[in-house]
């Protein structure tokens, strides 16, 4: 028997010809084992599973607070195997603690990250302009037909020449910086390796995070969920940004503390927040976070866009490449 | 008696120590007459003014169907002068009558555009980002607290090599594809004079709109209102254009013919659209455009911008100094 590797339905039935001309280009040989919801396997098929691609139609419907029907199913079979050797999956971050766990078993594991890096990237920066602009204010007017135009003390104040610090420089980050600094703002990167990058006015270290917060008007979190970054913006953090910056988070929701955020956002000490990711996903009907009128919410969503499935699946085959030739990989993480 | 100047009171308060030193320092003479609404003038005075500054403080609260009680007064003063030479206005546009009736009694008018390019260039932009990546759609969803994520057919497309023309490359314009071209779209101009011009890939004129239409995912007007453009964007057009395309307008309602827009985006022909300028203003509330779920609708305040007064008032105090000195006065407009 053929080592296997689980792959969806779907995307053989998409890309199969490109999969084969892989497959029977490879030094060694693989088979697929085409996945679906009500696949049932034996034993023994379960050990010849040597690779598996967790693909964006596998995950879709998973929230944070439970696995989708079909990625339950996916991920029952990934964890009675005993001879995985390699798992990619569609998604960009790696903090998920199925994935961590995979790894500390022993697998290698890729990302998909850079799929949806200018769909996240581009919400971000529509988010805070957006919400800089006075939109969700114009879109309430609009609801009532009212014809009510910001003046006075309600003008909003110029973008040109704030300053955006935006924590974390991957792919996504980089998006922010570019559409942002197109704006004329100003654009500080935050990130371990202070090298400087385009786009960027300035790259700090995360030590000069508590000195920047308080001239900064717009904090962008874009960096992935690590234990060096969960609740990296706490309570003390919060109170030490410049009264009426905004904020914006199409990372984690576990990198603010939410609930200090809120009491920011309803007191108006921070003017208004755009906010894509939470600690409990859905976000639950009783968070304060939905009334806000200040605050923008898109429902982990932010990485929606027609291309982010097929871009996915095209690091996966590059990757499939990689792995059959025992190249490096592209992606691969590691355990935190 | 001196020529005198008619130029708002707070104005004057905050601008009084420059506006002196660029008096003292011409080679002639002319004072300063304080406007304020309630302001009494002899026939003589009137006969006096020879100059007059249409602030945005005077100006504020006018709406195309009426001016404000300041601006009226300012106006109905201007109407009665028969020694006006120069009028300096704080908008950008110059289609108004009362504009382009002071030009053919004689006065020469110079207007504020540049001061609000950046305000409206950007709201411009964050209307095109906001509509294209779902922000109406999620805002809904969140006044409802519904966690409601954009999934299937509904995730929108790809911004990346995304086709935006914009209409006029005056400030506004250049702004505007600053930042949609920071997003990855292709940005081509449409303008008399085919020049090349900083972040638009095409430049290209008039006559080549019809051919464009049908390729474009985004049209945008940022094109003054004049003969040639009234109505440029008629039903004919409104039909040449892609299915699925989007419409942003922040430069004059006239321009595109309201009522094809209107049935284009209820028939879902035309995906969505952002609107600040409308035929009349403000929009009647029986208009059909303030209740479609795919319209985006703000209030001719895409200008509003904390910034915007005073750098009009810089631009007022650098043509101030070319009159008095007979030098040529910047944004000097002409009759259409």
């Amino acid at each position: 028997m053929k080592p296997t590797l689980l792959i969806s339905k779907k995307v053989i039935a998409e890309y199969g010809p490109r999969l084969n001309d892989i497959l029977a280009n490879a030094p060694r040989q693989i088979e697929l084992l085409p996945y679906a919801p009500d696949l049932q396997l034996t034993p023994a098929a379960i050990d010849n599973i040597e690779a598996a691609y967790y693909s964006r139609d596998i995950w879709e419907g998973t929230e944070k607070s439970a696995l989708s029907p079909a990625a339950q199913a996916f991920w029952s079979i990934l964890d009675r195997t005993h001879n995985m050797k390699w798992v990619a999956v569609y998604s960009a971050g790696t903090d998920q603690k199925r994935y961590q766990d995979a790894m500390k078993r022993g697998m290698r594991l890729t990302t998909g990250a850079g799929a949806q890096a200018d769909a996240v990237g581009l919400a971000a920066a529509a988010g805070v302009l957006a919400l800089a602009r006075g939109i969700p204010y114009w879109l309430s007017a609009q609801r009532r037909r009212e014809w009510s135009p910001l003046r006075g003390k309600d003008v909003p104040p110029d973008i040109p020449g704030q300053i955006a610090a935006i924590v974390g420089i991957g792919y996504i980050g980089k998006v922010i910086a570019r559409v942002l600094h197109a704006t004329g703002m100003k654009t500080i990167g935050i990130r371990r390796n202070v090298a400087p990058a385009e786009h960027f006015d300035q790259v700090l270290p995360p030590s000069a995070l508590d000195s920047l917060l308080p001239t900064c008007d717009w904090l962008v979190i874009a960096c992935p969920l690590t234990p060096d970054t969960r609740n990296l913006i706490d309570t003390r953090r919060l109170a030490l940004m410049k009264p009426g910056a905004g904020i914006a988070n199409i990372a984690r929701g576990e990198i603010i503390d939410e609930n200090a955020l809120a009491d920011a956002l309803k007191a108006k000490r921070l003017r208004h927040a755009y906010l894509d990711v939470f600690n409990t996903e859905p976000l639950p009907p009783e968070s304060p976070l939905w009334d806000l009128s200040n605050v923008l919410i898109s429902p982990h969503n932010a990485g929606a866009s027609t291309g982010t499935y097929a871009r996915g699946v095209e690091i996966f085959l590059r990757n499939l490449e990689n792995y059959l030739n025992a190249k490096a990989l592209e992606n691969e993480a590691s355990v935190e």
